[in-house]
């Protein structure tokens, strides 16, 4: 199933992927949401339409009702569209049955991806960015620059719609894909884009490697004493376990076990390190946001 | 000892150093090289030469020949007048027995570093840029801002030396400083250098912790056989060993293995990449930079 706007980059994706059908034994079906938030959607849908037809691909179409989303969930509009843009995918991908979900972000949108997290403050599991595989999820073309994808649909004479809201420099995106971004690769090297994308890649690697250990430690430190083969679930973890390991693998235990016991919404790095120096001191109680209440008492950290 | 050059950032270090003497029962020692690159390198050596009377500590000076040194390493002026001052400092912290070398390093330094690192194509380990303790190396002004110096030094009305060369747009580092951080900081968020040093403190900790994995790995791919306890030095690597590991380890793994054999001079990520697709392969030889050659036979990872 590809998530089709429109757009250059996924209509350059579900081109390749149509083409690719016979020879692969692949069975495609396209999915677009209108998401109703501009005068030129309709349009967009219907040129949706007409793209499937002359590839000859089922779509599945949906309108969304972006704006009550954000005023029931009380967020933002990026965000409001993203949760219906996202059931709205999950829907179809079930109807359908769909063994995997390929969308359409391209080796520009993951460096401007990894420099929006760098200037808004990330760690190396934000900055890794986009992965090319997250469960279901598939990014064929991350590693393909968006001059590539435009230069593929002008020698196939593709038609795509232009979406007039990334040009809008209100958002931070645009003004980095536009302003920031040509800008330092004028006055640095001309592979700016490639080298972020090569960075985030890296990173990427290094935050698996990372999770792993961390999943690992965490159910060590679940054990009732130190390597213990017994697991007593909502024991609170050994400090002692958690503080043999190094501090990138502790900080990311305590997060693991944080998102199990009630998500990490709001929980930012001050807190996991004040839990951490609760473990080091051996006592003492911390108030986390969302009501939570942890302590450390007897050697385990726990949640009240 | 401190690192002055009579700039801002090592003259305010010095002096805070020298204000800590009693209290912390410090010896304090200033270095300063002249590197003869400038007009005013002369006057710059009277500056410490008078500041170090005023603080009444002893200021070691040496003089610099930085375009001989590149003459005769084939290297820009800027390498060799690290390798320059590199020297001179581990000269002067011998003769005095120093404990700790303190460098002037601020936050404003760091958040230079890693974008400069990123737009010249960096992973985690480079994007960590500058450790506050490498060694013997201490940098206690890494998480303070370049303007908080400024205001310091004002507000204790001690002088300083400005570096002209500083505002040379010719250099990478200063477009970035002068031109590209002030941007982005106005463009998206105030805190942006704030948030690339925080990046940068949370990528170090992850790469010590990527380090010390990819050490022991290392000593368990040298055994003769798997998990052996008998270590064979260049017997090469088992590749069944590396192979066990995640790729962020497996190829921090082979890069730790060269600089040992030879070094990392012109290694890249291909040419680590490829020894591990011979790994995978289980058999193969291929010609590394340097004139070294690998080979993969019977399960191990040798250089002829």
């Amino acid at each position: 199933m590809v998530a089709l706007s429109g757009g250059p980059d996924s209509t350059a994706l579900l081109e390749a992927l149509a083409s690719l059908r016979r020879e692969r034994g692949l069975v495609v079906v396209a999915a677009h949401l209108d998401h109703r938030l501009r005068p030129a959607s309709r349009a967009d849908a219907a040129f949706c339409e007409d793209l499937c037809r002359s590839l000859d691909l089922p779509l599945e179409t949906g309108r969304a009702d972006v704006k009550a989303r954000a005023r029931r969930d009380k967020q933002g509009l990026e965000a409001a569209a993203r949760a219906e843009r996202h059931a709205f995918l999950r829907r179809v991908a079930a109807k359908h049955r769909a063994a995997a979900i390929a969308l359409g972000h391209t080796l520009d949108d993951q460096a401007e991806t990894l420099l929006l997290r760098l200037v808004r403050g990330a760690g190396g599991d934000g900055l890794a960015s986009m992965r090319p595989r997250a469960g279901d999820l598939f990014r064929p073309l991350l590693a393909v620059s968006r001059a590539e994808v435009l230069d593929h649909l002008k020698r196939r004479r593709q038609a795509f719609r232009e979406d007039e809201s990334n040009r809008d420099p209100r958002h931070e995106r645009n003004r980095l894909r536009h302003d920031w971004l040509p800008g330092l690769e004028r006055a640095f090297h001309g592979r700016v884009r490639a080298h972020l994308a090569a960075t985030a890649e890296l990173l990427a690697r290094d935050a698996e490697a990372l999770d792993g250990w961390a999943r690992r430690a965490l159910a060590q430190a679940r054990g009732t004493r130190e390597g213990g083969a017994s697991v007593q679930v909502e024991n609170g973890l050994s400090c002692a376990v958690l503080l043999r390991r190094p501090e990138a693998v502790r900080s990311r235990v305590v997060r693991l076990w944080l998102a199990e016991h009630g998500g990490l919404a709001d929980i930012g790095r001050v807190h996991v390190e004040t839990l951490l120096a609760l473990c080091r001191e051996g006592r003492g109680r911390f108030a986390l946001p969302g009501g939570r209440e942890a302590q450390v008492k007897g050697g385990r950290l726990r949640l009240l």
